[in-house]
């Protein structure tokens, strides 16, 4: 016996008069009169089944008792149909079905396995066998393997190598929190699983791997947010002998490759390469969305010594203009206003300026400026008739930050930020350091081993916070892909930047000993670049959340509700590991 | 600046006259009276700088200062060598450098890093980024990376799909150890790290992604033999509307492919499929290297009733005939007495039967057999003249596995296990179970998921020893390179496995609920295959140990001696997880 001989998404009509054998999952069955159709349904697509009263009544009668989601075995002839389903690739046959066996039952699933389901969220997760089968989902893992494929192909075509590195490593306190794995064999010992391969990757180019990546699960243990996971996955990448743009070429060419061969786009031009500093003061985000403009103004300057109170006590005073939307209602400039009130934003209000079609201005400040005054903004925004122009004020970083989360919502309103188009860009020249009033010290913005621009090398004596690093991150439409940076491979470099971070010799050694001591014996120059893997398929899928792109994923307490773990481990697991439980 | 223009490995003869730049590592230099050459060594091969005292003197005396492993970038001409070593690709070749730059310093390395090094193995551990160095290690972590590209490109090839699995699953107390890893977030449970996706394999099954396959981490808490590794990667594959057959044609074909990839080799005929019966009776193994032949001949019959007191007393006589060996020393005939007299075998003695090349038979057991009872072991042995005959007698079991380790033996003494020679095979038809003594009871001898053979389905309640699963090991060269099974879909059939395993149902849901609850959703016929991926890039790496197939291993205390862990923890991640350490 041979369990099928197609697929249920192959079959169309050139196979017309073929004797077929299809297995796969009842989708649904109808009776209509002396004829019962079903739909099977596999991982390839949905195939018509037709069982006719007439001619075979016993095996009709077998047919109608399926119920949903059974597995079945059918065979029969592919014929052409009546009644043609063309949105269907296989909707111009159907199977006249001789032979039915029944290969298991089913119970009723919890919900319906459909496009469109009936299951909320908790229920998918605790029966995802039967959400996966459901065709949106099923779909994203496909394309995760899709994407993976490629990504690798290309890699691979390009010289680099896929080193697999270990998952039992050591655990290092700075940065965000590990999960630790107790030692049976030298108990009271801990193995950490990594947070990333950071030290690893760099520790293969002092190995002379000059071209090292790999498709590799990370694990943080962080107080979960919306769309985080305990384990995700990074396509991890570093390179030797390599200066910046040698990385961001490389990468460009990666991420090129994939919108080509995942989504048929072709960018020819390079990527534009935008300073932080830019970022900031133009999109008031270290990822903005490019999808569209309606860059932010500094309009300090412009505005001020008018007596406006919320304006003259603010340190900064910031505006976009949006187009053709002078003729937005009292009531959306009120949705607005409570949009940047709200306290995830967090602002005091918001100034308008309609820049009507009839070219005369109205502002919700017009007791304190004049049509001269609002001129001049209008000029320094290079608005048009027909614009609006939103202003806030404040401190600067929390108003650049307000503003940016405006010029978003607005993208929104205005249908900018769809979902099919994607405006890829290098933001560059991130701070190398950052620095922390609490503590009162500076701490490395992305790593100790990033290195600093070369020409600021100067100011790390000097004026460190002024430093820039050699780093970059490939922002997608608003959301950070991936981020790397230059690393330092020059000892006398390093020791400045530990000094910079108060790292006694002694802690450096004790938290990147290994590290430090494999840089002794020779380490070439080198960088790279980690991708976040499960969001640029969910970017790629045209969702925002990475959950549906997992196969099988936590929920945000960090429990995986199928399996039911974390769990209790019994008493004996916990003897051989010489741990107790102290309860609070 | 631009750090190269060439790798170390790719300049010949025909880039003479051209200005390159290479970077790498100082292997070796050598001054020769006005001249120094300097070996630079990268991932891609060696590539021979010279430096000439007349022509720049400066630059030679820089030259003349570099230690070894010394990373430096060299810009010069290509020029043909006189002095040709045609051994090395770019042995036609030398680059006179025109200037030199120091890009780091090394220190003395602990050992030396050539294909031969002086360096010990935990040394070697230690230093594992200088280790990955030498030509030796590093090329098979480039085959690691060669194997696996192709194994996901045959994969696709025929439409299986990589799923990611999660790496912090449930712990299930029955099989090997996990290891476990606290939750921080709900004190006192415990994620588990998988063994092998085994059940969420099946769970995808049932999720109806038909065809799965993933390279991936698995992990046991084992008390480490040599050549065990507490991580290991594993091919795990799984298929639905499937039979053996179905399986073993799709797996051979991915042998076939990589063999032919990687090796070269073309295998045309379908790989031998050798009952596990067959394997032990005649090879005393279930994982038989078929290499040679010197098959194991069941003498019981034959020998028995000459009053010879060991085989008298024994159930099993059991010989292999060692083709031209009959003039064996009687130095070499207790060399191999002594072999199968070793603990690790414990054979009592060994029994030989010279069949000279006069024709002559001579035998140890002279006095209990006459020349005429002699040749009848000649004959069931089809032994030929200058044949040596070598026999041993017990417990049946523990014969075969003595005369298995014997033959091995054999065949290693007459240069019969070469490393170029390979000889896949599928063991099939594996006891469904085991049954202990010492717990009285059946234990699965793979899995309770692994299904009967069809035919046997009647023994279940009759007689469950009896009973062969419908499993199956590939074997190559003497190794178990994979193997899986046909997975139980049938309620009942689960049911009664989980009767004869001794489960009671609340034990069943209690370890495998959410796998069982699955299966009433329309769980597919399906079966699957894992294959040990460190074994089988070992195997075609030519080498027995899978250590140096791994980037960054553990030793057999399952420390990473490099990283240095596992180690402590801070107190304040202990309490975190609300644990405490029990001292003995």
């Amino acid at each position: 016996m041979m369990y099928r001989t197609n697929t249920c998404g192959e079959l169309s009509i050139t196979n017309a008069g073929q004797e077929v054998t299809i297995c796969g999952w009842v989708q649904k069955s109808r009776d209509l009169g002396g004829m019962t159709f079903v739909d099977l349904r596999d991982r390839y697509g949905i195939t018509q089944l037709v069982f006719n009263m007439e001619n075979n009544k016993e095996l009709c009668e077998k047919a109608r008792k399926l119920g949903r989601e059974f597995v079945i075995q059918a065979k029969g002839k592919v014929r052409e149909r009546s009644n043609k389903n063309l949105k269907m690739p296989t909707g111009e046959i159907e199977i006249e079905v001789g032979e039915l066996n029944i290969l298991n039952k089913s119970e009723l699933p919890p919900f319906t396995i459909e496009d469109e389901t009936d299951g909320g969220e908790e229920l998918r997760m605790k029966y995802r066998y039967l959400d996966l089968r459901r065709s949106p989902v099923k779909n994203n893992i496909l394309l995760r393997h899709r994407v993976s494929q490629e990504v690798r192909k290309y890699m691979d075509s390009i010289g680099f190598v896929e080193v697999e590195t270990p998952v039992l490593i050591k655990s290092t306190p700075e940065g965000a929190r590990d999960f630790v794995v107790p030692s049976r064999m030298q108990p009271g010992t801990f193995y950490a699983l990594p947070q990333s391969p950071q030290t690893l990757k760099q520790l293969l180019m002092v190995a002379g791997f000059d071209k090292y990546f790999q498709i590799v699960k990370c694990f943080r243990d962080e107080d979960l947010r919306a769309d985080r996971q305990p384990e995700f996955s990074q396509i991890d990448c570093e390179m030797s002998f390599v200066e910046r743009k040698d990385i961001l070429d490389t990468f460009e060419g990666l991420a090129k490759f994939l919108f080509r061969q995942i989504k048929g786009i072709d960018f020819a031009a390079p990527f534009i390469q935008l300073p932080y500093k830019d970022a900031i003061e133009y999109y008031g985000s270290d990822k903005p969305d490019l999808r569209f403009g309606m860059q932010i103004v500094n309009l300090t300057e412009t505005v001020k010594g008018k007596d406006f109170p919320a304006f003259e006590t603010s340190e900064y005073i910031g505006g976009i203009c949006a187009e053709k939307c002078s003729e937005f209602t009292r009531k959306q400039l009120d949705e607005l206003t409570e949009f940047v009130k709200r306290p995830q934003i967090g602002a005091k209000g918001l100034i308008y300026l309609r820049y009507n079609t009839d070219g005369s201005l109205k502002s919700s400040v017009d007791k304190f400026y004049s049509e001269e005054d609002l001129r001049k903004w209008v000029d320094i925004m290079h608005a048009k008739p027909g614009d609006l122009i939103l202003v806030m004020a404040g401190v600067k970083n929390k108003t650049l930050t307000a503003l940016s989360e405006l010029r978003l919502e607005m993208g929104n309103r205005l249908g900018l930020r769809t979902k099919d188009k994607y405006f890829p860009l290098w933001v560059v020249d991130f701070p190398l350091l950052e620095w922390d009033d609490e503590t009162n010290r500076f701490y490395a913005m992305h790593h100790p081993f990033t290195s600093p621009v070369y020409e600021d090398l100067a100011l790390m004596e000097t004026d460190p916070g002024k430093v820039r690093a050699d780093a970059y991150d490939l922002v997608i439409n608003g959301t950070e892909i991936g981020g790397g940076s230059i690393r330092i491979h020059d000892a006398s470099v390093q020791k400045l930047m530990f000094k910079i971070l108060g790292f006694s010799e002694e802690e450096a050694n004790e938290q990147f000993g290994f590290l430090l001591n494999a840089f002794k014996y020779g380490a070439p120059p080198h960088g790279g670049i980690a991708f976040g893997f499960d969001r640029w398929v969910a970017m790629f899928g045209g969702q925002d959340s990475i959950r549906d792109f997992i196969a099988f994923p936590k929920n945000n307490s960090g429990r995986d509700v199928m399996l039911d773990t974390p769990a209790q481990i019994s008493s004996k697991q916990l003897e051989e590991l010489h741990l107790a439980h102290v309860k609070k």
